[in-house]
């Protein structure tokens, strides 16, 4: 049983708490927050935990195995750096660091440490994501051409971050965990109309090989909207995240293209077939997210969303950051 | 009645006829084809009109008002030239031709002869985009934020140009219609998948004010999507050109952001009230078009659609073409 | 190549002469139809076709093969007995006739002079429902449990016949073509709200070995709906016919019961897999019934879609309006 | 603060738990059930609840005020009568009882001991069915024309009741708070096909002054279907209750029949106008019923889902099953 501290107990936090609680492999030993209200929330929900207002009862406690880092982005390397040196492994809420210096240093110390350093890249974690990532291991879309996601929503504006480091987390780290090539460049345009941070950002990834990325975030879109794009040469799907069932539909279409005899002749001819939903698992992700950092933890294994996986999104946050203060100048990776 | 020769009747020619032909200020007197397949159908279906092979037939008969040139982009300047240099006025399918030289010319050859020069930016007349002009010059959004355009679907590829010739017209015509400021750059990833033109583009529009629009066009989408973004200052829609009914949603939303006291006070207040779809015209946009071009002819007026504006959305091709062979450099406009 | 005369140029009669028009095996010798205004659009459309006001004209012409009576259902009889008098092969709007009494003489007429009489129902020709049958003659739902569909909008209102009339034949013509079995009994229940007539009506018809059909017909729904659920032991499917594409679901989905060792000890298992929605002809139904007709005419081939179909139906439909009119009461068929 | 006693803890009963305990105004003493497993997710959830698996236990308890009681619907009766014997409050799961002539009981029980009977009817406390009241008394709709319910999934099967006692309940209570007229008499049809009880089941209920109801459950659906239309003279809604927002569309449409001069002159005009979908109340349901539960009785107020609210539902479902029994037999109440 792994005991767990947990820092941060305000939008995000009572979901890791409520998951820890409830598996049989972690314990949550105190929570901590500097809202006196946060606390109370935690005291009256589980009166077994303890609470405390200093995060350095948490990172020092001999009780505790691991930290869960649930605070702002900026706040995480300082955090996630003290749990290390006091040897516990961490958790920490993506994105891992606010830039790639920070993240590097925290990756050292977990493998000098031999700790377990994990981030929260939920989504990797859900069932329609794993489905994606077995649909194209196995080859069923063949080669890739795009992957084009739009997630966009009202709010929730942040004070400090724009609505890349916000939101686009989340796509940068499936379209990392699927498409496993190596990213070249980025080219990343948005604007700024409430409070001097992009609140509408457009992302490009050039791929090797002509597979290109596309990320559209906003948080002043009027309807949410989660829906992914992927393009392969034998067959494409949509992922709809908002939809309860049916998340993941995929297309027996596609285009052979081939060239006639006149040089204005090019042969088109369109595959259209069967649509298909394949039933996708509909466990809560962050659970089985979190079993897998007590299991990595209990049997020295290394998450396949570790450290590393984190700086790779964080690298193309800063690149996107970069170039949107270019407008769109492409940032090599 | 204005008498109209019609040049091309492949894809959308037969559209143009049908609607020329239902009018009863314009007559169809001839339609010009290369392939005999294509007249043999006019003959069948029209048998009033005469056909032809030869273009100079229309472009040069004395019974001839106007002409309506519906062929491959690469054609329209020839065609609409020597259309002007008879006298004819000119129908030109978007886009109005293959760079901005060009349209000036056509422009001022339309302009010396007194001519109708139109060109067919068929949305500019559905209910959708009335409603929605409708509902900005009444400041119903109050300031804009952004428009956001998602046109993807299975094909058709062109041999001569790319998805952002083909497709993007429809989307920067509508946008210049709508936005009406002057836009300041444009930045165009994307990529090549099957013939050497691109497949999959993104443009982003900057105009002053920190206005932006952003532009998603796809031949290689499993699934046909029309969805347009507005988000304004009072209120936000989204324009689903897909459906049959309740295509324009209007929501009753916004953020509001003041400082607090402190660096980190962001005080931020969302207002979620009603949607609501107006009810919106429902005739067939292009007869509207085609009625409206036989009545500025009639009475010398100009259309809103005419050279100049086919030149805006030419001169933004052109940038987004530019931009996307260089990975998104800004161009300015 | 067969000559048709059509009777009725109202709402329906234009898709059958557009259809008929552009079949290579009919050819339209004839329109009839009280109203001059209609008349006029048929020689605009169609200088080719001769037109009267008198409906014998066509009933008696010798240069007429067949008739298409695209009328209201009370004049269907009357005309598609001088019709099949005329030695005419006859093509009839649905519902076939007023009563059963009239099918049975049309039928009788129709055999005595080796004369083709088929009754329109269209649905029957979509690629929906051939997917349909061919994936319950193919056993892929297993046996049948229920059959229940939803046919609900705004108007249009018929002045002498209840929404049972005019919706229902779509769904008991179709429900007919896919059961296959003897229906037994209706019971009918609904309501009449503006001009004497049921506006709203809901049916369902017992069906041996427990298969049962329910059917929801509404003039005064606000949205218009077009969905109908049908259940099968092995699988279920949702055919949506507003959508454009994948109108028909199929879900790998069941329960299994099996009784345990108490009273109340139900085992319930449910089975949940993938759903998969089949490709499906797009042709227009209507020109595929049409040139059907014209096959059977020259093959001499009973039509599937024949006066005993028709009279099925006109059966159920009587019921129907007797059940209705006693709130409920049973009535044996 | 009432202190409450929940008796049975399966599906429904720990929301039960979960929202008492979050209220102010109430506190859960025990919780009994008579399976192990459920009494130690109790505990592990809130530690400060005691359990038991004596129902008595709960119900002669001097410190508890009320009882909940969340068992099946056999076993309502003797344990609400025997909760009133002892001077609690009493929270029923709907419906009420297994028959009318239980719920007068128990409506008599608790007046003579001026106790609270209260059914949980949820749905009265959405947002939803809130909004909709307020525009039938506003008499936003105008006069009702029907009300006709779709409420269709895979299961959840019982042993011991139809689809009829298990699913229509929420539509009749709905109904009955909506329409707020006396239900004149009931036709039902339905099948069997897996374990001796109807699992589909059509409900007609028939109104004064030509309003009709119709309630279609089954729990043979592949998907799982909560849409409700409401037609009124004025205007006409659509209630989706699977969608996150915009559950609640109100269409400006309806249809004016006038009588021309001639016999066959019906003159129909339709009207169709905007849509709008209102924004509603997003408070968890239960958790204001539960609220209020608390209010009444600590205010001495006879809640409006009170034992006669839960007995016209019951005398409902005793039609229902009559009818379904005689295949649409009409029943009068």
């Amino acid at each position: 049983m792994i005991k767990i501290g947990v820092i941060g107990y305000g939008y995000w936090g009572p979901n890791i708490v409520r998951n820890l609680h409830g598996l049989d492999s972690t314990r949550v030993e105190m929570v901590c927050d500097k809202s006196p209200a946060a606390l109370a929330r935690v005291r009256k929900a589980y009166p077994g935990i303890s609470t405390t207002s200093d995060a350095n009862e948490v990172l020092r406690s001999p009780q505790i195995d691991a930290v869960a880092v649930i605070t702002p982005v900026w706040t995480h390397y300082e955090l996630a750096k003290a749990a290390l040196e006091n040897g516990k492994h961490v958790f920490v809420e993506k994105p891992l660091t606010s830039n790639a210096d920070q993240a590097e240093e925290l990756i050292e110390l977990a493998a000098r440490g031999n700790l377990a350093l994990m981030v929260d890249h939920t989504f990797l974690f859900t069932g329609a994501v794993n489905k994606i990532r077995e649909l194209i291991e196995g080859n069923v879309l063949g080669d890739l051409y795009y992957y084009d996601s739009l997630r966009v929503n009202l709010g929730l504006f942040q004070h400090d971050v724009s609505v890349i480091w916000d939101l686009a987390p989340h796509d940068l780290s499936i379209m990392d965990h699927l498409i496993k090539k190596e990213p070249e460049a980025i080219v990343a345009t948005g604007e700024k109309h409430l409070n001097g941070v992009e609140d509408v950002a457009f992302i490009t990834i050039y791929f090797p090989q002509n597979v290109i990325a596309h990320i559209n975030v906003n948080w002043l879109s009027p309807v949410k909207i989660r829906t992914t794009l992927i393009g392969g040469q034998k067959k494409m799907l949509v992922w709809n995240d908002i939809v309860a069932d049916e998340k993941i539909r995929v297309y027996d279409k596609g285009v052979q293209l081939s060239s006639g005899e006149g040089i204005r002749d090019l042969l088109v001819s369109y595959r259209s077939g069967d649509m298909w939903a394949p039933q996708i698992e509909q466990s809560e992700a962050l659970r089985v997210e979190l079993g897998y950092f007590a299991d990595c933890i209990m049997n020295s294994k290394t998450p396949f969303n570790d450290g590393r996986a984190g700086l790779r999104v964080v690298r193309m946050l800063e690149a996107a950051e970069r170039s949107i203060q270019k407008r769109g100048e492409l940032v090599r990776l």
